[in-house]
């Protein structure tokens, strides 16, 4: 047992360790949700430290909190912001719906370091208090959403993009370096007509260039802030401006694009951004799915598969056969894929659930929608170094499974007619023969004609 | 930096940390999958041990392992089920499908407990091999899948059935507590006739027994173990019998039901029981989302809600409202269950994603599973006990929405009519007057017979 000490709310006094700066509220809500292993992610800790001193430095600026404390709090909430008090946030996702218990932990842990700073004893609420001083101005209701957006728009800077762009990047080089490798096409995964390795790279390159706009597209409601709203969106205890001025401190201490909700009423009964970005991470885990999905294929073997594509060796595949080599950062993305449709459907469902004047379904919504960007990001890096990157072309194979392929009889057609040109990879496909030798044998083209027309290369674009 | 040892496989040395008892394959994935936050969860870890130690036996009874190194590797393995070594599993869920990494994870720890167990040198692959011991006559394709399926009906009996059941009875006894309370019912969310309070909460516990008994019909499926199967379902370098005898083992070391699959082809390539346990687990959200919505807004209030259940109060519920409480259990367990939902979602897609012999969503799927399993459990027991077990019934406010409610008229149908008892209410709805007094001023009833007809105590069931 840790040494403690006493911290009291207004349901009574309770034991907190001595090490740890939160209060009463944050030590009650570990005695009464134990509910499941998942904390609050660290995002949100760190987005209720931008918030806390935003605020702080709003009320001190308009006078209504004497400077001195005003100062220990937004240096205390400066240091939840950078990271410094992560450990004193142990509270789980599934608690109350609106977060209220980690927007508490959050002021008890600034009052309590606040009055550190300020040479008070930890506990006393003096001269610091959580929700006096700490929430001046707030409430859970507004506060949280905040937390929720402003770890949302950090997590898509810092995590999200970097994966994406690196992923699209990655994706870029690739259709450049295959650009002249023939390949056949595959539509209801039957041999269809060729196309380049790289115009094939170039659409996964593009979809996920695609994601990244879509993520784009989703993030202005993400940087409007229902801050100023407080209990019910009416914004009492606050004062004209008060959103505003929050909103803009928050960008300046974030760098980035924070303004106030146009509407506060919607902002704290309703998180339709957050359900909006969750969809457009869905559709990037649905890009992923068919890219990941299709390089496996492509890279299926080495002796009996596809084998179009050689993909990088990352480690033992296998803990029974010998020597055996799997595509495990594309299991990686398409399990992170599949988890993450799953969270869009909790996402989905919980943001249709709000109720009067407050959605509770906060810790849980910002739980799903910041694992999910995390986790996409991630997979998007890792995928790229390890898998991507290393990816090689089968070109003996390429040109192999191309050259077999009966659907360059299509080019055949416009000049014998669709019927024929069927006729003639119908009776190849049987006898095991080529186009060529069946096309001449059926009396359809002369050699010359079907050296002239059935031309790969002359079949990946259209003609002038 | 910690001290580190070399330890070695197929692709090459790697330095591992000297207190942790990992080889070289843990840390590649270590280091090639920085992936997310989200560990292998416990249970799984330990179903590995099960699984090792069952193996181990197997091999030792049938003279396949030396009984030296069978019994080392039946301590070691012992150890990990035990939980000795739980923090020696430190791969993330997002790795390779088939989780053949957290399969050698295991191996690799057992296989250095042993080495140390025999006073062999840790690292040196002597006299106990991770792979050619610890994993004898297995393969990670069968031996992950059993360890999903163990892991998950441990944690049936241990957290899910006993949450489950502790709800059942605490709805029971507030059924029985209630019984004698006649409230107005509703329907469409408008007032409907009378029912007892007893009978609404009886049908609440009746969900939860129903969702006790759709757990359980999905068990058996879960009972059935992959073991066996090897890489392909074929059991190559297992002997004949030896699923039949490791799933005994396991059944012994666990005291659950575990038997071997009857078709190791689809034990691997499919997790249809895992699906259809989600699909359980899913129902059951439901239930629950529906009693705590219920039960929150029949707890609405205190001075501007339906106000019928005094609902306990555990904690302050609000940082700027004074004196506020919520019903903040039901609101982690309608969180929670909006979760379930989604990791439905995910499980069902995952299942569908098999491809030929093998369905590589493993860590994903188990993941999921076991969430959905844990936090049901946790948040039935947290919700009974924080919640349920405290709610009051506010007999006079039931009392007088019930007498007010003009849908007892629904009893005068059958002397006076349906149209004429539909103008006896509107009338009353609109002068805001009684039923009593419209029913007689219209001529339809004189008072006695009104009294012996609208009794509410007799609107509770069928009459004879
Ligand atoms: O780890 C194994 O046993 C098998 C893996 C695979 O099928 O490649
Ligand atoms: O914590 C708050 O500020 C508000 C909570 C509530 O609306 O009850």
């Amino acid at each position: 047992m840790s040494e403690t000490r006493t911290e009291t709310d207004s349901f009574g006094p309770l034991e907190v360790p001595t090490e740890k700066y939160w209060g009463a509220q944050t030590q009650r809500s570990i005695m009464n949700f134990p509910i499941g292993w998942e904390k609050q992610p660290v995002a949100i800790v760190r987005a209720l430290g931008v918030i806390k001193k935003a605020c702080a430095m709003a009320n001190k600026a308009n006078g209504k909190m004497d400077a001195k404390i005003a100062d220990a709090v937004i240096q205390a909430a400066g240091e939840v912001f950078e990271g410094k008090f992560d450990d004193n946030f142990p509270l789980v996702v599934w608690q109350t719906g609106s977060g209220t218990q980690s927007n508490m932990n959050s002021n008890e842990v600034i009052a309590n370091r606040a009055i550190e700073i300020l040479g008070g004893v930890i506990g006393s609420k003096d001269p610091v208090h959580p929700n006096d001083h700490c929430n001046m101005g707030q409430s859970s209701n507004d506060t949280f959403p905040t937390a929720m957006h402003i770890a949302a728009a950090m997590t898509v800077r810092d995590v999200l993009l970097p994966g994406l762009t690196k992923l699209a990047e990655g994706l870029e080089a690739k259709s450049e370096e295959f650009k002249d490798i023939i390949k056949i096409g595959r539509t209801h995964t039957q041999d269809a007509t060729p196309l380049t390795l790289g115009q094939e790279f170039g659409g996964y390159a593009h979809q996920i260039r695609q994601g990244i706009a879509r993520v784009e597209a989703a993030l202005p409601g993400i940087y409007e802030l229902a801050q100023g709203g407080t209990a019910v969106g009416t914004g009492l205890n606050t004062q004209p401006g008060w959103g505003e001025t929050v909103a803009a401190n928050m960008a300046e201490i974030t760098g980035l694009p924070f303004v106030t909700a146009p509407n506060k009423f919607e902002a704290l009964a309703a998180h339709d951004a957050m359900v909006f970005m969750s969809g457009a991470l869905a559709t990037v885990a649905g890009s992923m799915y068919k890219i990941a999905n299709d390089i496996r294929f492509l890279g299926s073997g080495p002796r009996s598969g596809l084998g179009e594509l050689i993909l990088p060796e990352n480690e033992p595949g296998s803990s029974i056969m010998p020597g055996k080599v799997n595509p495990t950062q594309a299991e990686a993305m398409t399990q992170v894929a599949a988890h993450v449709m799953g969270n869009n459907a909790a996402m989905t469902f919980a943001g249709s659930q709000g109720h009067f004047e407050l959605n509770v379904y906060n810790p849980m919504m910002s739980y799903n929608l910041l694992q999910s960007m995390q986790l996409l990001g991630d997979v998007a890096d890792s995928f790229t170094e390890r898998m991507l990157n290393g990816i090689k072309a089968n070109e003996p194979r390429i040109d192999k499974l191309m050259k077999e392929s009966l659907m360059l009889v299509t080019a055949l057609a416009p000049t014998i007619g669709y019927d024929n040109a069927t006729k003639v990879a119908k009776t190849a496909h049987k006898n095991g023969t080529t186009l060529k030798e069946e096309a001449i044998a059926l009396g359809f083209v002369d050699e010359a004609t079907f050296d002239a027309v059935v031309r790969p290369e002359q079949m990946i674009g259209p003609k002038a």
